[in-house]
């Protein structure tokens, strides 16, 4: 679905997206859920977050500060999604950094029926079995299209690799998304806040709500809100006059601007369909 | 206790607040308690909560992201709370979501003599019994006069339930509160803010802490604030300049620039008592 | 080692900086190091906090929100740093206020080898026996540079204790730090985001990372920052134009703006040796 007609929808219908995420993106994530048009909710309790998915419309879970509890949580909420049929959508953060984080999104793909996966080019190597450098949370190298196709290919789930540029596979279509900012790596959150939108989108998106084209689309509007949040950031009369702390809250304004008007949007997604090799 | 006398004290007196409370707005709340003029303090460690308890001026609850451990640590510091005398403020942040979350704020409210309950609509008219749609930690629909009077009679406590209009009610008396910013129902954890703000008011408020007239007056600041930092955010000569992520910092500004110099207050304020039925 | 020296190793090396922390300032703490040229990680889970800390230049623990299973992790995290040899940085947020913290600060003191300590001077003042204000976490009163050389000297650690000015010492030298402006003290967590540049310095920093020096110089770098922040935010035509929510992202635009090109430290840093007593 393109992203005009999902945030109308979004913007329509204010689905809930239940959050099991990491203590250090939580508020940029609620914040972003909230302006792309989606209510946000955080809820990780075993007693309640089965509840709480059972209200939901998509679920995301981000391994960022993962330990046990938590990771039950997930599997909790994540059982009752896949009984509703909602989309679930995993962040693999730190995946190939410490064997507890590749061991539990490991187990969240084969114990869950996952949507789509989000992560960076490091993780969603690791994944794939493929090298990779990944150092702590941030990927320092890696082909994020091979790590992409070959993941998705052998999950058979839509998955999302993240960089310079985004590459998104279903295993058969490969897009490439060319929208983003430099300054999109300066700061803390932004690959949570980009698979946030990812499960925003999925909330309204087609059947299922992990297709290729959808997760493609919400990546091209969060990267166009960081071009958006970049302008004008960089090049004041005598020099920059911003870095990476004031793009943040103009980040957060731009998603809530283009979500509010999607007609903005225009021709500034650059989502192209590669050639399969 | 009048909002501009209430400042003053907290200015000289920098009261500590002590929070318990969700990892998704925990941030914000802190600097709303600082720029508001107490000194914030969060522990939630059952071997400590007590003891930061008996340091403290006020004990805010907050069950935005509760589980069974934080919520013995809520009951520890509560009766401590209790047993000195100081106000319990409760923010019962999406009841009427999960019986977790409804079951919870019904048992502090039993088992701790709360000062004030501050919670959005549909979560006072879940303490109401009242029909209402909450989603996630959002409210939908909901009667807040009719809300806030009904538990207030009920518990004898202040109540306030937020959202357009405000409003406060002890039983006796109601109390409406009209300032605000149509902004301030984006940014996530506005809602937290201004129970920490109700928290802060009460530590230097009257005997008890919890009356209407203090928390009304809490409020009423914090919207004037939400007022004072929307002021040129969306009138750019080209449109909109900004949005909520650009207002949330303005937001702590005006808490701030009005807590150092409350004579700016004036007659911003717009709290007015209704009739009763 | 000097400030402009650090800088550039950090934007070469981008060390892993690992920090086990509190859930009040950890999205700021982790912008501050990425801001300042590290890659910030997060973990806590008993299950890999030794992993990663395998994989970190430098171990930051802060105390700001304990509890005996953060304790724990700090105490395995920090085992491994000290095997591996690289520093261990302790903030020991609240020691004075509860004996909780100060018992917990204590023990991680005697039961590892802790490279520097950077606290406020309440917090310090604590730990060196000596009389000392602390409300929740903030200092309100204690003399700085006393506290700071009883630790240092009684402990064999080089110390920093903030305040208006800052005191760093190794039990033999004290430098004090002139940097810094007064909105610092009014948003949440600074003290925290400060210890974290130490951190930061450290990892790149000297043999063992911990030298007093390096420790001034990060501290004066942190205060620069600020003052450049806070440039033009007090002085609108019609009066303040900012406060501390504005402050705040600035910093981070001003921590990250003098990373990149750390020649504009010039001659900012005021860091003076003092005589001894």
């Amino acid at each position: 679905m393109r992203a005009e007609e999902v945030l109308r929808k979004l913007g329509d219908e204010r689905p809930l997206v239940h959050h099991i995420t990491n203590y250090v993106s939580v508020s940029l994530v609620a914040n972003v859920t909230l302006s792309t048009g989606a209510l946000p909710v955080m809820a990780h309790a075993h007693e309640e977050v089965e509840e709480m998915t059972s209200l939901a419309s998509a679920l995301v879970l981000n391994i960022g500060t993962l330990d046990l509890d938590q990771i039950e949580a997930m599997l909790l909420a994540g059982r009752k999604a896949n009984e509703r049929g909602i989309p679930v959508i995993l962040d693999p953060v730190g995946a190939g950094a410490t064997s507890l984080r590749t061991n539990t999104a490991e187990r969240l793909l084969s114990e869950l029926e996952i949507s789509a996966v989000c992560g960076n080019t490091g993780e969603v190597a690791t994944l794939a079995g493929l090298s990779a450098e990944v150092r702590g949370v941030e990927s320092l190298s890696g082909d994020a299209r091979e790590a992409a196709e070959k993941v998705a290919g052998a999950l058979g789930v839509t998955v999302a690799a993240t960089g310079e540029t985004d590459y998104v596979s279903d295993g058969e279509r490969v897009l490439a998304i060319e929208n983003g900012h430099a300054l999109m790596s300066r700061v803390v959150g932004l690959g949570c806040a980009s698979t946030a939108v990812v499960g925003c989108f999925a909330a309204v998106g087609a059947e299922g709500g992990g297709d290729a084209e959808t997760a493609a689309e919400a990546l091209a509007y969060f990267g166009l809100a960081g071009e958006v949040a970049a302008e004008g950031i960089l090049d004041g009369p005598s020099g920059p006059v911003g870095g990476p702390g004031t793009f943040e809250p103009r980040l957060l304004d731009a998603l809530a601007g283009l979500a509010a008007d999607p007609g903005q949007l225009g021709g500034g997604l650059r989502v192209r369909e590669l050639a399969r090799d």
